[in-house]
């Protein structure tokens, strides 16, 4: 059986306004947008929650179809987690409208002990208390690999502090790393957060592209400079997942696949930002992907 | 005789403030800037103005024992161009407090005949109309590198689109090309301009990098990681010296020169936002310049 990537996230419907138009109840949701991404590289280990009787066929098929395992996705009686937002117009920030919790409020991560064979764990933003349950439920040696957000940086810091130790790779955006440390600078607030344990930290910066941090090394990987944007809900987390999904096709979670797989996320959030909901993300074969992976190269190349 | 940069722009006092503190009567000027990026790389032949009575030895003798040449620098009665202004702490945008243009108002460069032997012109930041009257002057083939800026794309968008139509490589910021263009995306701002004669157009972004664009190409240059940013005033200017200078040294303009160039660019802009005032880019050595520029191709290497 092939290595797997285990996922934990949420799942949700997504209402969203950006200056290309309104789509209502889009499917979303930081794991759904990790597990599709990673799913062209491994099978995935979904674990994640939705109403039991508000998501329909059609997404769970989405997943299934793409190799995403769904013993881990629990129906619990309630509503699934509705988010809805409006971006600004140059993308630069958005605003939530509306929050509902659902049957995430009371979301409790239950890993299948089928899952427990992945060697790789992506944990999406969720509480920073069930990112570390899930932890404690896993074998030794699986590589770690997790997201937080403004959020719970502000309201349970300690717990997000307590979870960045235990982490192998932490993959966040610049206001995430800013607010974490205190510190503007990229590079500052990297070192701030390496000193805490993890032993890479990626801090991803939309359009302009994701950096690698190591003790010794720094990484610069490029976005894809695109024609237009119509929706950046999701970008993140696919290029985490293509990433995560990447590490774990090589079987190796060294510095050389961890700046190839990078390209592969930055190719994957190019997909992900280009259309309302995630189903693109899921289709684009793999020509397409390598072709966008291949610009991604041309990009920084010095040959004339 | 080596081959020279011809330089014409602005040399001027910058009172400048940031979170890093508050200079008075910093020599700075977009031609100063350029001339000192470039002088690593080749001769400046530079064409400006300053007060007759207001400007320092130290500052000639500073451009001067850095290969600049004075002929074309034209002492003026009245005052040295004065400006003053505040950047954001995060230093996204920064407000003018004062501009006192004194004998800048009335500057009509004259390009001594000895400098038109120079290949390549850059053409700093100055009214459209002087530049295009520079133009007029020099020798057919001489390869046309010019920046420009809001206020003229503002005021004067007929003489900035002149201008564009008669330059080899343009090389703006991202804020300027989307006031030029009307779009917000870089590729489409790129494509637009490119569509009014530039073979070439490069877009600066700060701490993000820049990117080139021709009609088949696009590069991107990645900008080096900085623990600090004391003062960003010329580091455009400095990039855009360094790459000249570069292009002249190698006397090649074609696209792997341009790109390297960027390199050299991006690594003296680097050292341009680390200190207030040009000196520390005037005097950082071969060795350390070319440090940078390799920590650049690191940067951006897949090597593990």
């Amino acid at each position: 059986m092939s290595a797997s990537l285990l996922v934990v996230g949420s799942v949700a419907f997504d209402t969203i306004e950006t200056r290309a138009g309104k789509h209502q109840d889009v499917l979303g949701g930081a794991a759904t947008f990790i597990a599709l991404a990673a799913s062209h590289f491994c099978p995935v280990n979904l674990v994640a929650v939705v109403g039991a009787n508000d998501f329909p066929a059609k997404h769970t098929e989405l997943l299934a179809s793409h190799g995403v395992d769904l013993e881990g996705l629990e129906r619990a009686e309630g509503r699934t987690f509705r988010w809805s937002g409006v971006y600004a117009d140059d993308f630069s920030s958005r605003r939530t409208l509306e929050t509902q919790l659902g049957v995430f409020e009371s979301f409790n991560p239950k890993v299948p002990k089928n899952y427990l064979k992945s060697r790789v764990v992506m944990l999406g933003n969720i509480h920073p208390a069930l990112q570390l349950k899930v932890l404690d439920g896993l074998n030794k040696g699986v590589f770690v690999i997790a997201d937080t957000m403004n959020l719970w940086i502000d309201t349970t810091p300690d717990l997000v502090n307590q979870l960045i130790t235990r982490v192998d790779l932490l993959v966040i955006n610049d206001e995430e790393a800013t607010m974490l440390t205190g510190e503007r600078q990229m590079l500052v607030a990297a070192r701030k957060i390496l000193a805490q344990g993890p032993k890479t930290v990626m801090i991803k910066r939309g359009e302009h592209g994701a950096y690698l941090f190591t003790k010794e090394t720094v990484f610069f990987a490029p976005a894809i400079p695109l024609h237009d944007v119509v929706d950046p809900t999701g970008a993140g987390d696919s290029f985490a997942g293509g990433l995560a999904g990447y590490l774990v096709s090589q079987n190796d979670t060294g510095l050389a696949a961890m700046k190839t797989g990078m390209l592969y996320g930055a190719a994957l959030a190019s997909i992900a930002v280009g259309v309302f909901g995630p189903e693109p993300l899921a289709e684009i074969d793999r020509a397409a992907l390598e072709s966008r992976v291949a610009q991604l190269r041309r990009l920084v190349s010095l040959a004339g």
